[in-house]
């Protein structure tokens, strides 16, 4: 991987039924995004795949192409439905090996299939339950509890490249997104460094807007800002900014 | 697609950014995937991609050829930083057009942009706010912000086959699940119609254990479910069940 650049990849593969079921809303996401805004590394893309070898497999294989980093949560728990070990270790071509270093870890409360780690693979540690996660090439794999995910990543982060933070200003205010389509895009067109996006939502019944300006350069971040607030006020919206934030 | 089955596939997209940034988090694959199992369709996959095209088309290209259906989330709105109109007309090769009866409900509240519409595509209704979605061939793209989506859901619901609905039992416990690994393994292996998963959580501070035996067939699931009580009562858990529901 090149060092040093001003932001790095990202992707997300969470696994489990649970997740596709509806019966678990996934929080992992969203927790690991905010964390990595921070560091200057984009999330590109997330997906969640169900406990099957062959989708794990083809998921990964695929991330981990097109992405600096790949986060794996979930699957790595001592039951049948626990694949993500044995999927990793497909696909990335190497054989599924009892880990000296997570038995001695884990031999006291946990049965044998825990210390399975793909070859080559370098633990992540895990404070909470004992159970470590591990990285293989640029692949982290965690637990899918959010509690010990959270724990695992502290390791996790000290591992990774960092890129300049993202930030952004969030404008609220309550004017119909047709109104501001054309002059936000003309905003736009004027800061190619900022990323503006246009965010409708409900809240206590009423739809309001948010318009989210995000970069990485300060500057050009706060001049999008003023012309965006200057923008909602000369159609008569009363805009509400936040203040600036990695986000 | 065949008719009948019992049950059918199915891929979540969601479009944007804000859901990446951490910004917001997603909670219509959740939603959407509640109401499919009810309905015997079973949710294969789910990916976030952000509002880039080349994004956007290769999600769609690849899960709309491996499964029944795609449902689609965000990026249709009014403003620069919706795209997944054109976007879906590219991936499908159609020309993104003038929709008449889109164009008819829209003139008065919104731009043209929000009228424009794959062509071919076929509008799904938007009770809460007018602006439609729409569907071209299996793909059925809604809104992005919940309350809307859910709307439109009620239109798309009706334009799916549906399957057997699918049924599960929750047993709660607090038990370590390497203690009922090998068990439950072995209660699987003789349930093949069913499917068990095992979800450790933690709740007010203690870690608990959820097994979940799902699966279409009332019969190996009741079976399954017992089994399950039995064991984790032999092992000296207090099983606490949750009676039969789809979910």
């Amino acid at each position: 991987m090149e060092e040093n650049k001003d932001s790095y990849s990202a992707a997300m593969l969470v696994v489990g039924n649970e997740i596709l079921s509806g019966r678990t809303q996934d929080t992992n996401t969203t927790w690991i995004a905010v964390q990595l805004v921070g560091m200057g590394v984009i999330l590109r893309q997330a997906r969640v795949v169900q406990d099957i070898e062959a989708d794990i497999v083809q998921a990964v294989n695929e991330l981990r192409k097109t992405v600096d980093y790949v986060f794996v949560t979930g699957g790595i728990g001592p039951t049948h439905d626990d694949i993500t070990a044995e999927s990793i270790a497909r696909a990335f071509g190497v054989a599924l090996e009892l880990n000296p270093e997570a038995y001695d870890r884990l031999v006291k409360h946990y049965g044998r299939k825990m210390a399975m780690i793909p070859a080559g693979a370098r633990l992540i540690d895990n404070p909470v339950s004992g159970a470590p996660g591990f990285q293989i090439g640029n692949v982290f794999v965690m637990a899918g509890v959010p509690r010990i995910m959270h724990a695992m990543f502290d390791d996790v982060k000290t591992r990774l490249h960092q890129g300049k933070p993202v930030l952004s200003n969030t404008i609220t205010c309550s004017l119909p997104e047709s109104l501001v389509a054309e002059p936000l895009a003309d905003i736009q067109s004027r800061y190619p460094a900022v990323s503006i996006g246009s965010y409708p939502h409900f809240r206590a019944g009423l739809l309001g807007l948010s318009l989210v300006v995000r970069g990485s350069d300060p500057e050009p971040v706060s001049q999008a800002t003023k012309d965006v607030i200057d923008m909602v006020a000369r159609l008569g919206g009363k805009p509400n900014a936040v203040s600036l934030q990695t986000y």
